[in-house]
Order: C-alpha cells, then sequence, then structure tokens
C-alpha cells in the first residue's frame, strides 16, 4: 500500500527545533503570484501553535499580518503562549526567513464550555454544489488548484465588466477532498480573491495585509463536517484610496457557521 | 486663562521613555468592571505608535488582545516597527505591568494613494441625534460617562427581556465634546456594551479578548467630522459555547465610513 501526504499537509508540515520553534519548506502547489498562497502561511502558524506542548485548547481568534512576501524555500515559526489564564490562552507569532521577518500574527486559543448558544447571521440560500458547473479558475495562481470551486455568485470576473456588487458565494472544499481540521479552516478564509477584482471587472495590484479569523465551531464540530463542501461568502464595506477591507463567513453546508474572518487589503487602481 | 486637559487626553498620555518605551497611567474616569476600557488601552497603543520618531503614514489596522486585566496605577507601552515597506508600516505592542503583559497587539500603518474608491455599505437610517432623547447609561462603568449616547436601536437592555436582534445603532460622541483623530476613533470601536446583553435581556459576564479595527478615512477625513456625533453600529454573527463576535461600523454623520471594526469576547450563560 502506498500513502500519500495530501498536498496541504505537505505545505503546513513543521519541523519541531525545540519548544516553539518550527522550521517548515514553500511548496510549488501552495504558490501565489509571489510568495505562497497568506492562507497556506496561516494555517503553518495555527499548526505550530497546535503543536505547542504548553497548547490549551483550540483555536478561537487568530490576526496575521503580511509584512513581506515569504520567499521559496525554507521559514522559521517561533510561536509563544504569552499568557495563559484558565480558559483562554494567548499567543504570538512570527514567521522568519533569511531575509527578516515575513510574518507576525497573535492567537487565542481556548476551552469551549457549555453555555447558551445561537447563530445569528442566516446562511445565504444557495443551489447545492453538485448542480452547479465547476468554476474552478484555473489561472496563473497555483494553489487555487488545490481547490475545488463552485461559485454561486461573484465568480472572478473575465468578461463581466465592473460589478456593483462586492459579494462573492462559493461552495469550495480541499483538491483532493480532505477532512475539515483547524489548519485548513484557516486557509479557507482567505480563499477569496480580492473584491477590487469583481468590482473593477478585472484584475489589479492586491494583496492581503491583514487577516483576523474568528473561529466559532470546535474540534468535534469541524470533523462532523467531513470533507463535505462549505459555503464560503465574502464582501467589501469600504474601498478607500489604496485599502480596502473583505469580511467572510465560513458555513457547513447543514448550516453550522464555521468562522468569521476579515481582512485589510492593499489594492493599486 | 486656565486649559483644562480632556479626559480622554489624559487617559492616553504618555511619558517618553526612550525610543518605543512609554509609560502610561490608568485614571478613574476610564474604568471599567475590571481594569480600564478596553478602548482607552487600544487608543494608547495607537498614541504611542504615533509618537515613535520612526513612524510612517497613518493608522490602517489594528489588533488588540486583552490578556489580562490592566491594574489601576502605571503601565508601559513597548512598540516596535517589525518592518517599513515603502508605503506601509507593521508593527508589534505590548502593554505591560509589574504583574506581566496584560496586552498584545499588531499594527498597520500606512500612506494613503489617489486610487479608485468606493463605499460599499450602506449607512443605517437613522433619526438625527438632537431628535433623540439622551440615553446615554449612567450604570456601574465610569467610562461610559465620557461618551453622549442616543440610542436609535438596541439600547442596554433594562426591564425589556430578550431581544431576537443583536442589532445596536446609537449616535455617539466623546463628553464633553472633543475633535475625533484615531485614538479617539480606535476608543469608539470598542463603545458598545457586549451583544449577549441584548439578546439575553441581562447582563452577565462578558469581556473582549481580541478587537480589530480597520481605519477607512485618512487625517484630513476625521478632522472633518470636528466634534460632531458619529454613528455606530454593532451586530453578531454567532454566540458559541463561551464566545461570541461582534462586527461594528463607525460613521460620520455625512455618510463617510470613518471605521469597521470585528472582536471575538468571552461570556458566561
Amino acid at each position: 500500500m502506498t500513502t500519500t501526504t495530501h498536498a496541504f499537509d505537505t505545505a503546513i508540515s513543521l519541523t519541531d527545533n525545540g519548544i516553539g520553534q518550527y522550521t517548515g519548506q514553500t511548496t510549488p502547489e501552495f504558490a501565489n503570484m509571489v510568495g505562497p498562497f497568506g492562507g497556506v502561511t496561516a494555517a503553518a502558524i495555527v499548526r505550530a501553535i497546535e503543536s505547542h506542548p504548553e497548547r490549551l485548547g483550540e483555536p478561537v481568534a487568530l490576526t496575521v499580518n503580511y509584512l513581506a512576501p515569504v520567499n521559496d524555500g525554507a521559514f522559521d515559526v517561533v510561536v509563544r503562549p504569552v499568557r495563559t489564564n484558565r480558559t483562554n490562552q494567548h499567543w504570538t507569532a512570527e514567521v522568519i526567513q533569511e531575509h527578516g521577518v515575513t510574518t507576525t500574527a497573535t492567537a487565542v486559543f481556548g476551552i469551549r464550555r457549555d453555555a447558551w448558544s445561537d447563530t445569528q447571521a442566516a446562511m445565504p440560500a444557495a443551489p447545492e454544489p453538485e448542480s452547479l458547473a465547476d468554476t474552478t479558475f484555473a489561472g496563473p495562481v497555483p494553489w487555487m488548484r488545490n481547490y475545488d470551486m463552485y461559485y454561486v455568485d461573484g465568480a472572478v470576473p473575465a468578461e463581466a465588466g465592473e460589478s456593483a456588487s462586492s459579494t462573492t458565494i462559493l461552495w469550495v472544499r480541499q483538491n483532493p477532498a480532505r477532512g475539515l481540521d483547524f489548519a485548513a479552516l484557516t486557509a479557507l478564509s482567505d480563499v477569496f480573491y480580492p473584491r477590487v477584482f469583481l468590482r473593477r471587472g478585472r484584475m489589479l495590484p492586491a494583496g492581503t495585509i491583514s487577516l483576523t479569523t474568528y473561529f466559532h465551531a470546535d474540534g468535534a464540530e469541524l470533523a462532523a463536517q467531513g470533507t463535505d463542501y462549505v459555503l464560503a461568502t465574502a464582501h467589501a464595506q469600504r474601498f478607500a484610496r489604496g485599502y480596502f477591507d473583505q469580511s467572510a463567513q465560513i458555513w457547513g453546508r447543514h448550516g453550522a457557521l464555521l468562522a468569521t474572518s476579515h481582512q485589510i487589503v492593499y489594492y493599486k487602481d
């Protein structure tokens, strides 16, 4: 029997160099225009914290700041538990290469308790993914080929021209299919092409500067999603002289709001 | 002539101890249930970065993590420019007291450029603040008395009972009135009482764990607001076993979306 490691697991695979010090390797499969897909760098940070012997609980919040591209090759992930409370734990993290710090992050991990709970947001109406044409974008960015994408609304603009809406809704899962975990969910929170492309009807220079993800599901709720598609939606609130925001939701097929996420994106137009 | 320093300026006043090292003092006016109002701690971090001699541009994004209460008394703010790019700059910050790190933060400052710009979000409809009854909450938390609050929707629950909505909309400005700047806008992004109070119709243990603010206005657009009211709105997306998210918008009276903000909040119910 041959066991093949999933490309995503390879991309976030870390060597343990001692407490809080990990080394990863960029992979061509997850390359973006310049450096790797930001979502996979964020996922490697989550994986590093998960690997730390002092880690308490599961991810609750993560903010990743993209200072400079990660060059192809080795990168170090250094994570530090700054404070451990009774039910939550605060982390800082840095991704470092020979040329300096490429990425900073903070994270909150925590233990969930029985408490009154409710989902306030409404899941967008969408036809089942099996009823849609595969709209996976076979463009110049390799990382997108690691996802099956079925756009319900706001697909990557081709000849469509400008759009009054900044909203994209798509069904997405990893390709090949892989069980959902916190690292995969982290990467999914950055799976959207920049909202400014949709508004302007064309690609232009744009890149995420800071990404914040709130995890609303625990590990058991994620595991229950299996390898199924999730419904992912994103929109912008303001495009202001070189920076715009993007807010996203990641829904399980049966209505579990797994994560909400926000980012600020640089653009030139 | 007597010049009185505004209580907010006193609360974020910092002594410069050398490059990147500042000391502030908590003030009773901005006390919360335990420690100071989180918004004023976030504002002090913004003020510290603004004061740094290497600072480039104006705030674009800020994430503040609340690890432990800030005790009454002196606190140190240590800020570090981790990387300076051509048009943006990435910072890390920590608030430290004798008992350890109470607060971590990352920030992006940047220079705005001429670029295609548009506001995507719609400002909520609201009657002018002058037509509303003052609903400033004279409750047990001193910091709220530093704001004039006119609730349009979702006021602090008294006898109202549970609410199906998590949305609050209010007109708010500092009391006494004070010109809007980045520090004040930062504090305003945390001016909402916890959404879980509204849903449950009562107060219960809750506290912000991590706060992210995106600044969409530059200093000139903020200054143009003068001392006028801003329209602030917040809602939640999911309350999940001890943690809920809250997303906010801060609008100028005439429709400028000045900031959007997101936080994850601990609650016990």
